[in-house]
């Protein structure tokens, strides 16, 4: 009887298998069995009692990744873009100051969504690869005067981890919120919400935590509010990822993704290749920038690698574009194996690739 | 070296096994173990050149279910509320009158996100069980002369499925754009997106398609944008709730449905049950509403069914509160033998739970 002018589309009716392939870009980064396994459990109502309380169980987990008492911590049902609107929207309202620390894509961002909330937003940028002195964020806050400053810890667009002591104490110094992004970098290197004096932070799954994208961890000093169908098999991934951190230890994390990306970085300069970021305290862990190989076109390593070897590794990002390869480690994608996997991709890559340029 | 101050919580050391439960409320429906599947194959990256087939093969099938060419058809990230929200964003501007019908509690939340954009709101609106005529909205578009008119299509709260044909036509008479938000019913009850004249219109996964909660079909007849890290895996089992829909063929979903409500409705009213939709042809198929029997409290009802059959059944929302039981029959759940299923479990209930009003 089909009078339906839309027939059946054919590619729907065979399978779609999807290849097993190594994630090592800035992120999503691979999905442990374990968690995977956890997301395909059957369905439950968002609102019934084991829904609930697997959202109290996530709400402990991130308390325990972020280091943080606050009450209103929680997982937003969407990508981590959607924790930085959630944050933004949050804690400013239309014509209040606010700062944003730009040393990357991520800044540049938060600065276009506090524009078309109607913010008063000024910035205070810093070359690719840099960040900013205690001293130069006093110095804006005390210029600006803001309502929020917004800092990105982890900025996986130049690879830099962003010193954070301090910070909280200047911002409390000038009556002033402070927002923290660590989507990539949460888990891999130390951050501690509260002795820190962070106000707002928020991170995503689908980085170090390994859990699929579709939910971002968030906490807040004081506010906030939220209401909507969950998605609940993406909680049981959430709380499964969390589950494997709170077996890990949280220090025990941050210990393994700094001596990983230290075996990574030596094994770079061994092979002639240069760190973007000089100074190796400011090293994002989790991700890597690497200055592009002069004489070749960055493209066509990333794409013999993915070829040849089925791993993922990525150009630059906003500031950092056509400047390096980025490398995320993150979460069970931070050993010392998929280290010397990468190494070899590499070096087989300048072996093969042509040098088009000079 | 544990220095930290918020130690791993106790909850996440051990394992948290998930219940089997028969989902027969308003949604989430039961998600089959084919799309559970397909949701926990490997990681890809949200750019990839897999994902981005994956992606257009969601397009297609979303244009076969909601029987439409628009070249802008896609899956937002986010539950059905992210596709209302998106849906209204993208069709009005502050200041623009737009045209609500009020049916159920749909209705309302749409008047309320409209509200706060700025839009003048204009609202048509009928008792809970009511919908409306052709010239009862030909009315309102005249005095209104609105720019976009809101309908629910399957409204939950109330168990109406909203006659669609030659509203289309008078919306463009008036030069106004036709918003669907068949959340509630796709799928299951015939809707031809182009044929009735439908500008935007969106679903939500986790209802007729199975699928779990996180992903939300929509289309727009001209404009729109997006752009963020998709839930990837999320897509897998999208594009596997549609491959089953395809497969089953959209009118075979629809005719299932219809005998497996009516069936349902017949086996109601045989045991002194009333339904709470008069109009036989305004029974949503997908979800039914029965009056709430005089005499119980609704609450034991459902509760009593949950325990002891463990299968989920809702009471009201919004207008219909308090007044009616609610049965989900929807997708791989519509089958006759959940009918016997609920059927027995409401007969037990009624028999052992205390008729606590008069």
């Amino acid at each position: 009887m089909s009078s339906l002018s839309v027939l059946p589309p054919e590619c729907l009716l065979q399978p779609f298998p999807v290849p097993q392939r190594l994630m090592l870009g800035p992120g999503p980064s691979n999905v442990p069995a374990r968690i995977a396994a956890a997301g395909a459990q059957p369905m439950l109502g968002h609102l019934h009692a084991e829904t609930i309380e697997i959202m109290n169980q996530i709400k402990s987990g991130i308390q325990y990744a972020f280091q943080t008492r606050n009450r209103v911590t929680l997982a937003v049902s969407g990508p981590g873009h959607a924790a930085m609107e959630c944050a933004i929207f949050n804690s400013l309202e239309p014509g209040e100051s606010v700062l944003i620390a730009v040393n990357g894509i991520w800044g540049e961002r938060a600065a276009d969504i506090a524009e078309r909330i109607g913010a008063k937003v000024n910035t205070v940028v810093t070359s690719p690869g840099g960040y900013f002195t205690n001293e130069e964020i006093e110095q804006a806050l005390d210029k600006y005067r803001p309502v929020v400053f917004f800092l990105t810890h982890g900025e996986s667009s130049t690879g830099v981890v962003h010193p954070i002591d301090g910070i909280g104490d200047l911002c409390h110094k000038y009556n002033c919120l402070f927002l923290v992004d660590s989507v990539a970098a949460l888990g891999g290197t130390p951050i501690c919400m509260d002795e820190q004096g962070i106000d707002i932070m928020y991170t995503g799954s689908q980085k170090v935590l390994n859990a699929p994208p579709g939910t971002a961890p968030i906490s807040f000093s004081e506010r906030a509010c939220y209401h909507h169908t969950g998605p609940v098999s993406f909680f049981y991934g959430l709380r499964e990822s969390l589950a494997i951190l709170a077996e890990t230890g949280l220090e025990n994390s941050w210990k393994r993704h700094k001596e990983v990306a230290e075996y990574f970085h030596k094994g770079l300069e061994e092979m002639g290749l240069k760190l973007f970021v000089q100074d190796k305290k400011a090293r994002l862990p989790t991700v890597t920038t690497i200055v592009a190989p002069s004489g070749y076109e960055w493209r066509e390593i990333t794409g013999y690698i993915m070829k040849t070897y089925n791993i993922e590794i990525s150009g630059g990002l906003g500031p950092s574009a056509g400047m390096v390869l980025r490398v995320g480690l993150m979460g069970c994608n931070s050993t010392k194996a998929n280290v010397d996997k990468v190494l070899e991709a590499l070096a087989d890559a300048l072996k093969h690739c042509h040098k088009s340029r000079v």
